[in-house]
């Protein structure tokens, strides 16, 4: 940090095996649910490389089904409740395009891959993104079943988004987003909420 | 960028002119209207410099009344829609006292001084963070006037904030916060929202 800078900068990097993790060559994967298993794989990895939370999400192209990209939560490696895996998910992309907003290209369109469905911060940050379609694997009350809050949200949330030209589908893959988060618990990882109890767990 | 990696990082830069801003060399700040005064002249400043939209925050000691953390918003020129002038804030305290929660300590608390009432995105984010009073300046309809999307929030807000353990104070110096909105207005300043013609204004 240069002597003339005062205030930390906020940098958030994705682990280093998830820079190394074996993509399709192409990055190309035409099926939702494949889409949806990839990305859980990520949240299980997160787990097993305990580097954040059982969350991960993916940014993809809604036509190619290029995968754009990955995400992970990272809230405690990175010091920032901020870092919701949607929210590192978008960001990267933004990055990518060097744009802040994804909808720019009327050719284009954008999908969230979510492991689970996102908390109130993520599910606000959506509108700001240019994100256009949402896909959820397991549900808010499988992330409040091992101590996660979701926080408050605007209901029903699925209509709130779409009144926002968002598009959602849920319950993809449910079954294998929540043993993740299973295995999370079993791992008796660290649940990081906000006033509820911030820190039970093993990792504080 | 090393080989390796194939994703980029994020990376969010205090503008110059707020690294080299001169704060009170304790940086305390007694009063209430001080801070907010103190944010609304970042805001200003954020517009002046072109270095983003027209709103700033900052993160207090809210017992000292000592600055941790200043914010403006950074969404054009970092290529961030996450880059709200509150999300910055306070993710730089977090990365101050590296850890993702501001609350951990007993003895300590922090207040977020905002220039204008928080977006969805943000009022969630609050909840994650460890803040514990929220002070706001401008109203959501004073945003919204000049043009500015403010999500969809739990509403009544401030009852959602405080069943979160967060306190609410409204309406500090509203009418110099406006003025900032306006200021940013006449000089026809990019209006960046979500869904809704994100791509108005000048600069874009």
């Amino acid at each position: 940090m240069p002597n003339s800078q005062v205030f930390p900068d906020i940098q958030i990097s994705l682990p280093q095996w998830l820079q190394a993790f074996p993509f399709r060559h192409d990055r190309i994967y035409p099926h939702l649910q494949e889409r949806m298993r990839l990305v859980i794989e990520l949240s299980r990895l997160n787990v097993k490389h305990q580097t954040g939370g059982p969350f991960a999400a993916a940014v993809f192209d809604a036509n190619t089904h290029q995968l754009i990209a990955p995400g992970v939560n990272l809230v405690v490696p990175s010091h920032a409740s901020l870092a919701h895996a949607e929210m590192v998910a978008i960001t990267i992309a933004q990055q990518h395009r060097q744009h802040f907003y994804l909808g720019t290209n009327a050719q284009q369109s954008f999908e969230l891959v979510s492991s689970t469905e996102p908390c109130a911060m993520c599910m606000a940050a959506l509108a700001w993104s240019g994100i256009q379609q949402l896909i959820c694997g397991a549900r808010d009350a499988d992330a409040r079943a091992i101590g996660f809050d979701e926080g408050h949200k605007v209901q029903p949330w699925q209509d709130s988004l779409r009144q926002q030209g968002i598009g959602v589908k849920c319950d993809i893959c449910r079954d294998e987003a929540v043993a993740v988060l299973q295995y999370y618990a079993r791992k008796n990882g660290l649940i990081y909420n906000g006033r509820s109890e911030p820190f039970q767990g093993s990792n504080c």
